[in-house]
């Protein structure tokens, strides 16, 4: 249990299962042999035998995987017991199992079968999490929010635009995992040497033919040696975790005691502390960020791919992208279900507004005033006000500043005190990118 | 300097110089300004005189970046020196500099502005680099070569197929980098909040007339806390770097001594040893890419960008997207150049597959078996004719064997030997991939 | 200027200066000769005259650099100017430079030298820092301050606890800078194979003869091919990062309006909101420690240096090690400066720990009770209090509740909704702590 | 099965189940208990009680780490059960189950117990890869070998010198992994604020006694949020996995048909090719390397550990340690095995050497030349002669040129050109180095 299930979801353990792996590598040797009888290149009866054995189930993953220690890989183990398991059924198919492909076919291929049911989910969840965004960004459209940079206050929001605009990457990202599963997941054949020597002159109607019945994408050449659809992949998967993660990330600020805007609907405990509500589920996605991280920069690595066959940056895929998918399926699992029960403390949001006193309202002061006194000097007297200290606060101070009184009109000034114009603007983004959301 | 010339190009230190960095900024005033007073925010004659003075020349660049020290950005000193000589110039003007927009707003876009002129210098070198590979595809498409997988000999392919499979992984990343110019290299303008409050409700139209102004491609939103372009943008110059760090990789291999089917055609030297005709370009893709991996974790890393502008996070993409688009445009410039100057010993290729003496057979000759003795019986007999030590080559212990001799013909035999049917595949597939390279 | 000044420092710009760099490289070549002639292996006169010329200064540090590009490296160039230089002043001399060396030994060495520097400055600013904590842990060593488990209030310690823990860390870097200097930053030299040949058998002589006069240790045996030694250097230059990094974004998060415990003696401003104290320094540890983890990745993965010297892995430590080696100055220099200058609120700190009302003392009820009523009920009874809502505070509600008041004496509660025992506990440990910061 | 055993041992597998990672929690509150009672600060009985349960099997290991899943760690739930199992037999010692103690407690220190029994192994198979390089350095002390520098032939050294160097590398990370089992891996101790409130005045005292009842050092100190100890853990055994991936790339390149210098004793096969025999356990720490180069980054990046504990970035630590420890202990354990079995093929070292026909002797000439005719003659002189071309070998154009054959004699002359004096340096160099291994 090198990976604690806080870190995985039933579907990541199903799909990165002995069992399915095996299962995958059958489908694979199944679709193989239905594509070359298709083209003559072996006889129907052979691929009946094969392609009804590869639909069953297979009694030694376990044992597959042990093996492939000496093997090298998993394919190895698994052609001798699938050639084994037909030979005793149909001692001629036996001859014609895996026939002129190559361990490599079978291990990227099923990797990228497995990716395809990622996908599919990823797809899924982050489509649900668009629509949390897109209910919150709603229903929360005008009520304030600070805007904060560099963690300090700045002028204000509205919940609903930063919902929004949590769901604009989201979207964004869900847009790459639809691409993948149009473009980069695609079928690997290419033989023992890339050109498909013993399936010539079929080879690209043959693969053509696995590429439908496995689901995949038919690049039209074969891939080996060219990494880099495999970096694209990751880019995807590590920018799910980073997209989940900011929301989470910004989350757990506003979990703070001292913040309090927001709240696991579903929080842990303490043994220790009785009153304690701890975030628990906002953790996963940053939890996974940095690792997710470093899987990307370990597949960017394995780029330098030697040859047509790495010994060793092939490997290393091995451990990166099961991982950083299973990643990428728990951080979606996981904001999907903490957005959906999400305590919104609008109220505190306001407040913390409101406690700001005017003070945000600087800018707009200096903006309104740079035509009448010139931009310095508005900036001068606006900076001396906002530094005054006393009991005051800063909007009482401007609004007893005999200066200002003249200059602008107290109704005027009373606005950009309450950031008028700073909300409106909010609230009407907030609508639109809100639509945006839910555009196709 | 941190980074020696080795791993910059020219351009590279152009794009990232004080100078260039300050007219980036500049050039958004300008912009800013112009679209500003299109729609009316601030008078013609405050356009004109911004956009006069951003049109020139800055002297205090370095200045502004050691001021920046202390403000926090470079944003901050560039806007107190502009807004001073605007206003030397035209007073009421320097109340118009930088109208309701922010820190953020300048630098992320002018980060954009640069990586435009990076993509379009990678856009051009990668081409260049197809063209070398098409034309070493076309000139060595019947030239075996051994196939290597895990370092070690396997079914021969050509030279010409290796150059054109090296050239699919170039062309797709020109797609990519191509991809980038069209969608990612986007304005950033938010103002103080995001929802560009003082430029509204004219916000939409200045950032669509901003971006046509500066090159650049339009989101239609803001984008400050959501850095999955840069992710994205990332993830593509890592794949530059990665595609021709590849190349690169192999290149080294067949330069060892040992393989000798390649050298640099304009070797280094050694001072300590005159005969030393050292590999030098071929190394820059290869050592750029473990820091291309780390930058892009970096980048994956800071995802996670709280709150509306990053305390930090930010930040280090200021150091990571410098360094990343440096590395891919030296990988490129450097792997085109050795390209077009390399050496390519033919005859040594074609002794290498010769020195295999017919072992690559075996596969194809258990294949031929097969359907006579049964696979495994067929995989038996010839590894053990492979395993026989003395002092005949495989080849001659093929020939010579009574059995194989009854059951497949000599010329069938012959045929098998010479990898007659998988270099034939592989000059048909060097010539098809090799079109698809000059497809558009 | 690939690294703005912001994440530099005057030593590391000049350290990694063109100029200094040649200058090691001439120290080196320098400290040979006067080893060699001192064993008699090359004259007196060469040694003088070659000693002399490295001395002094050299013109042509930058075009050095740039020859490079297509040399290789820069000690080929290096080697040759010097060679010429020596040569027009003493012509048998010429031929005695870097006699029996490489460029491998000129480089890796000359780097070790640069460190040396870093890990001088390192040791000096972290020990400042350690300084600093140690003032604010006895200056604050009674102010309650909450502490925080997942971003939640939790039994609150005090800031001179925190800021002693903070300087346990530092302390610890600390002495890992100094072993560097003690054992890590040692001489390489090994000659064209690693074993001298030319200057055998007095290569063990020479090696440590140079060892002294460079300031370096000496392993007695080359390490040419073994970077495991860069790999203890750098993690422990990522470790100042991380160590500066960690209290930076500590104060980060104590700096938030909401919480207002720290505020930077010296911030930075907005041109935009003139109200604005922008947190400046603690942003750069933060920024620099995605970087430096990455870095730390890069040379990790340079590990598998192939044979003698390696083709790009080796190169890659080039861009690395100054990139690492100045993020971990800055870093260290920033804290120092930040901490110097920082405003403790500590009324605030106190603010923060009463608005928890006596809730954080509900483990401490706990405990009371459970020898009264067992844990289970204990924990349930508490619950229940400290989930009700109303009026009341935590405190109220426990003063009040009748159960409670025959249990446990009045005093006793009080206390513990005061969190006498954990802040006395915190006092004591701060002041235990506090002490052995300033341990040698 | 996130990661394949290929990449795992049975060590690890057993380290890392969920039934030894709740025995290690058991053993930590058993422990605490006992050091508890041992004050004065429970009974007894309860710690008998207590410690009597943590010393026997516990069947729920499996639903603690899903129940965790919710709880936000799995210690929560394992103290539930705890205290339940305990319960059920021994009323008033449920309530002293986990006094004063909190999750991070547990999960830290258990980690840390985890890294003894690791660190135990990996010191054990780093002595034994010590032996075999050893072995081999004596063996092969004498045989010819060629240095390769960026892949190109250099000055000859003996095989056994290289094995020697690559042993100093694991023997210097032998001993951090002793001095790990000396200072780092030590006691987390700090209770609910760091200070241990609830066990003072005893907690140093308590803290000590569990330290030597778990096999752990004692820092004297809690460092929940000081995660630098976690930093230098993970340098070592990413310092593992890349001095075993050193010796693996260069086993790997030195496989290679054209060089042909070693195999592995017990090679893998090929479904499709009867006469491969491919490298399968050299590929383990090759590939390992980059995903440990990950992990660390990702280890790095959790120094910044907020507070007093950390929202994601310590449970990011949760996934990097058991990963990052298995890599090390396969790559270790396989290195081993196959250095055990390698194949040595010494009269194809010599061949290598011999093939290059004198022609790295080109440094040796112009070292003795140079005296004669200054060196920069000297080196065009040799120059020319190497880049002839002919039918005649550079040895035979040196043994023939006139000139030379004047300047030198023919015996020195032969001397350099069998490669005499750099390969008499190697073999003591060899010896030396080789007994510097067997050192203590």
């Amino acid at each position: 249990m090198l990976l604690e299930p806080q870190f995985r979801t039933k579907l990541s353990d199903k799909i990165w299962s002995n069992v399915e792996r095996v299962a995958r590598m059958a489908s694979f040797e199944g679709a193989l042999a239905r594509a070359q009888s298709n083209v003559g290149l072996i006889s129907r009866s052979s691929a009946d035998a094969i392609a009804s054995i590869c639909g069953g189930k297979f009694a030694k993953a376990e044992a597959i995987f042990d093996e492939a220690i000496d093997a090298g890989n998993p394919a190895i183990p698994f052609i001798e017991h699938l050639t084994e398991t037909v030979g005793n059924k149909h001692r001629e198919a036996a001859a014609d199992v895996h026939f002129g492909s190559t361990s490599q076919d079978l291990i990227d291929t099923t990797n990228m079968m497995a990716l395809v049911q990622v996908a599919e989910r990823l797809e899924e969840d982050l489509g649900r999490i668009v629509s949390e965004l897109h209910r919150l960004s709603m229903l929360y459209a005008e009520t304030p929010l600070l805007a904060r940079t560099l963690l300090q206050p700045a002028t204000p929001i509205t919940f609903g635009l930063k919902a929004a605009i949590w769901g604009l990457a989201i979207k964004r990202n869900r847009k790459l995992v639809q691409s993948l599963q149009q473009t980069e997941l695609a079928i690997q054949l290419g033989g023992s040497n890339g050109a498909l020597p013993a399936m010539s002159p079929h080879g690209s109607v043959i693969r053509g033919h696995m590429a439908k019945l496995l689901g995949l994408t038919n690049p039209n050449h074969c891939w080996h040696t060219l990494r880099d659809r495999i970096l694209t992949i990751a880019a995807t998967l590590a920018g799910t975790v980073g997209a989940t993660a900011k929301i989470a990330g910004d989350c757990l600020l506003m979990m703070q005691a001292e913040v309090a805007e927001l709240q696991e609907g579903k929080p842990g405990t303490s043994t220790s502390m009785p009153q304690k509500k701890n975030p628990v589920h906002v953790l996963i996605p940053v939890a996974a960020l940095p690792i997710a991280a470093a899987q990307i920069s370990a597949i960017t690595a394995a780029q330098l791919h030697p040859h047509e066959r790495a010994p060793g940056q092939w490997h290393s895929e091995w451990i990166s992208l099961p991982l950083l998918s299973t990643l990428a399926l728990v951080s979606a699992e996981r904001l999907k279900d903490m957005l959906h029960h999400l305590d919104v403390n609008s109220s505190r949001m306001r407040l913390n507004v409101a406690n700001t006193n005017g003070s945000l309202g600087s800018e707009e002061l200096v903006q309104t005033l740079r035509g009448i006194l010139g931009r310095s000097k508005a900036h001068s007297l606006i900076k001396t006000l906002s530094y005054q200290t006393g009991g005051e606060t800063f909007a009482e101070r401007i609004l007893c500043d005999q200066t200002l009184r003249k200059l602008i009109p107290e109704k005027t000034l009373r606005n950009i005190l309450d950031y008028k114009r700073p909300l409106a603007a909010s609230v009407s983004e907030a609508r639109r990118l809100s639509s945006q959301l839910m555009d196709p």
